[in-house]
């Protein structure tokens, strides 16, 4: 079957070259900019691919959401398949999308836009079929995961670490997705729409790992901690849907402290199946590209959706979920949180927290921060 | 669509209750014992379920090769799907039954029968359509897990470990099928036959657990190891198929570490995807449940096979794979392996070989074990 490429990027080359040698599959054309088509299987206008009766699918993998909305859009109307590894689309228009492919009786997978080759959606999707995902998260961006690596194994301040991370192509020149937990916050919205079919697209806690400092480091390592930046989300008691991103302390023993470099971790906790957790590649040519190829590989075999056309967009609630919080500020705030132990040193206090609401440490975070209040936090975990 | 269950043990029960509730199926008939028929939907005769025209597929989880072996081709011939969580029948049958399953066109998928929840065979399965799977393995005992971690953790001896895994249910009266690594051993058996199309049914290399004691726990973890019992399989650089099984030592901070309790973790390396890691409950009513419901539902999705109907029945050949081993022997028995270091005390020898094949080294200890010499060896692990 003809799988036409819309990029030909580092994902999109690799799709390609993958094509050539998958059971069942062939590249068919493959779109490029204008004045980028110096080859015969390039073409420039999606209707060259739309109205291609031998293209049976498409793959997306030129991220950003336009006109990549367009273009998918037109691909399924025109009854094409479609896959795509590009998180932003799919967590911007993915129920619209999901829509038009139920109504023309095709496929819209997403993989690889949430763990490259770690196949956490399509298991989620498989799973949620006859198991009920009680939570669902993880370590899912391998550019701060790798900046956390670096900074609590070798020791790197924020800045080199950053530094190394784009020097080796694993951060972007500006790094603020990937930094700000914006990136991986993203996928927990993808993983959230497949688990509970509502797309959660507001009320969400967002924090990324542009407070941490190697001070910080050197107080979480000598209380035997990791530091991880993790995703969470799931149903609370009374079913209202929680997704939030934030920085991690785990024990030692703890299987996220053994995700090193720029791997991922994801699990998901089946009322029947137990915690199952996968750990592999997040990112990266092969990687990403085998996600895209799996996916397609899947619509051969019969399979037809991820999400369901009547996934609803829903605000998260993120008042209900409560950890303890180690929290580094200024001495003179530490009075407002609940303390279970503080220690000060030079104006600088270090708080673990009692329980409080996920909701209630990240407004804390950003009120204390509009006077330019440093504070870093990070919850507790098992 | 209406499911027949074989056994109604634990994971039988298991299994009718999750259809209940399952999307698009529904319990029909369960085959038990005579005399154990004590219900409407207890019937007693494999032709009951075949020549019922309701019926869609049949779960196998009766356990055992005879008369599994009977009844799941009967049902294949008659035309209903199968699944089944039966290790042992597969690792014997497995090209048998895929043939009688490719020529009635229908499924026979086994999921539950390597790493009970953990999606293991499922993912190779999809993976191997489009990528070159390089490797395989991991620990895929919950058994042997839980008592080697009981050993490591809480620092039982063998004997108690063992005790203790018999009262939570863990282990069986008979544990040897555990202890002697045979289990986990046809599990890869399975892994092969999936990502290789080769089944591999001599030449193993089968060390299991029976020979550590708390004496040999106090040395590895003085040397900052854990103890795990790992499978391996994979095609060396000129293609032959390996596949063994024995003890392994990880470094701190290696995945494997945080495999505590009984908890499975299966791991494969593709050419594109790069290492894929999986972990989760590998046992249990529920946890294996919901991998045979899982496999129901892919074959609703159109998914047909796990093996190939031309599975090759191969020898192992477990001579070119090398590891350094730590080996526990009598002094006397130590200068016939090749040592990067040896401690002797007591008359007791602990050897650092230098990296030896596989086969070479459980020969070694056989042959050793023939005049009543205790030895313990296990791979130096990454």
């Amino acid at each position: 079957m003809k799988v036409a490429v819309l990029g030909f990027g580092t994902v999109g080359y690799g799709v390609y070259e993958m094509l050539k040698n998958a059971d069942g599959l062939e590249p068919g054309s493959v779109l490029v900019r204008p004045g980028k088509d110096d080859a015969e299987f390039k073409v420039t206008s999606i209707s060259e691919i739309t109205e291609d009766p031998d293209i049976w699918a498409v793959a997306e993998v030129m991220g950003g959401t336009n006109p990549a909305y367009e273009f998918v859009s037109a691909a399924l109307r025109a009854g094409k398949h479609v896959v795509t590894s590009n998180k932003a689309l799919v967590a911007a228009y993915g129920p619209e999308l999901e829509k038009i492919a139920d109504e023309k009786g095709v496929a819209f997978l997403f993989s690889a836009a949430c763990g490259g080759a770690v196949p956490f959606l399509h298991n989620i999707a498989l799973a949620v079929e006859s198991d009920k995902i009680l939570s669902l998260g993880g370590i899912l961006n391998g550019t701060t995961n790798y900046m956390l690596d670096a900074m609590q194994s070798r020791f790197m301040t924020y800045a080199d670490a950053l530094a190394d991370a784009q020097a080796l192509g694993y951060a972007e020149a500006d790094p603020t997705a990937d930094v700000s937990g914006m990136d991986a916050l993203r996928k927990i919205m993808l993983a959230c729409a497949v688990a509970y079919n509502m797309l959660p697209d507001s009320g969400l806690c967002c924090e990324g790992i542009e407070s941490i400092t190697a001070e910080d480091v050197n107080h979480i390592q000598a209380g035997g901690y990791t530091c991880r930046l993790v995703t969470s989300g799931g149903l609370s008691e009374s079913g209202q849907l929680y997704a939030y991103i934030e920085p991690v302390l785990f024990p030692a023993n703890a299987p996220e402290c053994s995700v090193l470099k720029n791997f991922n971790m994801a699990k998901y906790i089946g009322e029947n199946s137990g915690q199952i957790v996968f750990m592999g590649q997040g990112a990266g040519r092969w990687p990403t590209a085998s996600a895209v190829v799996r996916d397609l590989n899947d619509i051969l075999h019969g399979k037809r959706f991820m999400m369901r056309p009547d996934c609803e967009r829903v605000a998260a609630d993120n008042s209900l979920c409560e950890h303890k919080y180690y929290v580094r500020l200024p001495e003179e705030l530490a009075d407002a949180l609940p303390a279970e132990k503080t220690d000060v040193y030079d104006g600088i206090a270090r708080v673990i927290t009692k329980e409080i609401p996920v909701q209630a440490m990240h407004d804390f975070a950003k009120e204390s921060r509009k006077d330019g209040s440093s504070v870093f936090f990070a919850a507790i975990g098992e």
